[in-house]
């Protein structure tokens, strides 16, 4: 399976207040789509509504980046947040993205969950439907984007919402096609050529080299880039000049 | 001058998690307008969906109840916010409500400053002015609710805002019309025929009797009543059948 | 087994700022330990210290009620965070109280987990290891109080800090000793004279009525009042004072 | 006036969860007290065990940074918090600091206020009894660092606690002593050639060049290093470089 384009998206606006993690205005020029934090684990309304301007005016898709409520822990710890809080705080995160979205005179066009919701939603049934029940009150059949095969993307089906499935060139990959969990020895590559030519891989064959050595199938829309990383935006670059090189068309899923 | 219609306003969502406050369901079988807190200074997303919920069944007006991040303080602290940045939180406020209004088949109907906000926005420009550019961020023309002759309705109507002025049955005022700061012996009436028989007086004939005994014309589209007093439900509901036995149509604004 | 003696703590001092739950001056005439909120999960600086206050007039041993940090969940959702953050969030909790404590011319004399932290440290050996480094970070062999069985009080036992046994009048029992999970039918009891006399069995001879009807021992140095439900202030002075009248002396356990 | 000896100060620790500010490490080795972040600006208990732990091994010593609470804001918005809360709140963070300090072999050996309080405790006088008053919660005469001049050194002697001025090198001076207020033209000295020259100067002689050219006496005990600005760590080290050059000796104030 080969995919004519690619979106690629990436995490932003992940400071808060005094504090800046990623290099926005550098990332909205290679990114198509922009994860946007929206206050629960970084990003304040001062870097919202700034990032939401540049991305308009790049015609960089907005999505909402929703998390569970922990600054202190930028959304890194999985929490067992009832099922009507999570929902409820979802939707409070895309509202609030959303005015920012509309007033650069864009919206919100998706929305990904971070951190430890991300990796949660992979598996926890009841946690997933809430995010799906929070991104179902905005009133929008917004795509939300996620691992295949997630619980996530079961739910959203279920609700009628799209999915869009996503790959991370930096990550090694199991033999069935899952991600190595972080903490694994190998499980995130540093090695930017090695970065560029799986992105590549990714995205015109729909393949990609598992640890054990083997071609597995990896089906993505878009691929997730790194924005808090040493290098992420000249590496970032890499990938997308690649890409067109190799002669897929970079653009938004939506 | 008198009104044949007034609008009752009320404070409502006002705790915080396991915090309550308010009787919301109670205080929204009474008011017209409901100022739901949006998780500033108080309230959280549950709450905020359930309040939208409930008003709206009740065909009560949901508006945003802006305020200083402060939630230690309940938004009672004055704080310097430079202006770019209180421009944006009130949006982000705005924005998250107006998803669980809409959610709830209704809308943000105004905006009304909290607390210290309220109060510093009489006098000061910048942060009036900051006020208002958070509201145009929404896009819609909402009316700003605030006290007559302050500068958040100079600002609003510079910037082609509606305004809507409020009035204090339970407040002193001064000679001039103005309100006798809290603090001040006096300041706050408890006895409830005072404040029943005030309100009428306001709705009727827009005319108080200040603290010297004269009366003064007080414009008022809207009344605010107090929640988070003892025997506030009962002397709400008290106030409301008297303004209907006197003619008055209690009515909402908008 | 009898207690010549028994503790009776409950939690105080569970505002935040504007937000009041328990009537703690009332609470402080009846119980012999207060576990004060830390500023976590509930629990401002103002109370802390008024809480402390009162406690030291009336002889009141103050424990740390400590928590994850999670105001929105009032400390009552499950986290997952790593042990080096949690023993330092448990540190700075005593800490702060600590000040509070000695100004009112007491100490912190003990430390309670307080909600999802206290429930998973029963089982959850690698927080409670965290909990237990957290307290030693004090430099001052803390009592800690919990349930019996509990990797929280082994984990204690093993680092050489006491520990304390809690039981509580008012849940149900399984016929092994443990609590019937919250959420299940009966595993709350709201009559006062079973509470009551529950309390009693319990401190005298060590034993309850479990919810299968057969007797079965529960070691407790400490009984656990609730603040927060109607009628706490009244069901727990008789409780006391039907403890009293059995003979039993309540006393601190330190 | 000339000083045998000069203390060098930084602000330490002013990240939070995920996101860092200064290079903790390095200035540890240049400076001889380390204001540490408590939670309410910046400062998360992990890096407040880390900070004090290093600093406890280069024998610098460790002061509580404390703030206003307001982590959106990093401390930078004056805030109109009452007197009892801001004690309060001002001896919550000392406790919170002292548990790591001790913990570390060492203690917390003064105070000083941060951003916005800072600035306010110069002229406001309740808020600088307040800061005192939370001071003398520790039952420890802590110093406290400040302006020469300020309301806080005024409010502080009269409660017998013993004040520690401080000086600015990167700041211009106005001819009578005081600092030229940020937003003015050349408020802030980039030059590292003329930020050394003057802290030998202040340190030497108590004189520093004013804005109009003229000498003007400098009271300071202790000169204020910045670690946040590009190069802070380089520039740091040169300063105090060349004070021991010019046969200053560096080294703690208590």
């Amino acid at each position: 399976m080969t995919w004519a384009s690619i979106d690629l998206n990436a995490d932003l606006g992940e400071g808060f207040g005094h504090w800046r993690l990623t290099d926005d205005e550098q990332l909205l020029s290679v990114v198509t789509s922009a994860n946007v934090a929206c206050g629960f684990h970084a990003g304040d309304a001062v870097t919202m509504r700034r990032v939401c301007r540049l991305a308009a005016e790049r015609s960089v898709r907005i999505g909402a980046q929703v998390s569970y409520r922990d600054l202190a822990g930028f959304g890194r710890r999985s929490m067992d947040v009832p099922a009507e809080e999570l929902a409820a705080e979802i939707a409070y995160q895309i509202g609030a993205l959303e005015i920012f979205a509309r007033a650069a005179g864009s919206r919100v066009s998706y929305v990904k969950p971070h951190g430890a919701l991300y990796n949660r939603v992979v598996h926890d049934e009841e946690q997933a439907a809430a995010v799906v029940d929070g991104v179902l009150l905005s009133g929008e059949r917004l795509p939300v984007l996620g691992l295949p095969g997630s619980k996530l993307h079961t739910m959203a089906e279920k609700a009628g919402l799209p999915t869009i499935t996503e790959a991370f060139a930096d990550r090694a990959y199991t033999a069935d096609g899952r991600l190595v969990p972080r903490g694994q020895d190998g499980a995130v590559l540093t090695d930017p050529a090695t970065v560029v030519e799986r992105s590549v891989s990714m995205a015109r064959f729909g393949v990609i080299t598992a640890r054990c050595g083997r071609p597995v199938p990896v089906r993505a829309r878009s691929l997730c880039l790194h924005g808090d990383t040493p290098g992420a935006v000249s590496l970032a670059r890499r990938v997308r000049r690649q890409l067109e090189t190799a002669g897929v068309r970079v653009e938004p899923f939506v």
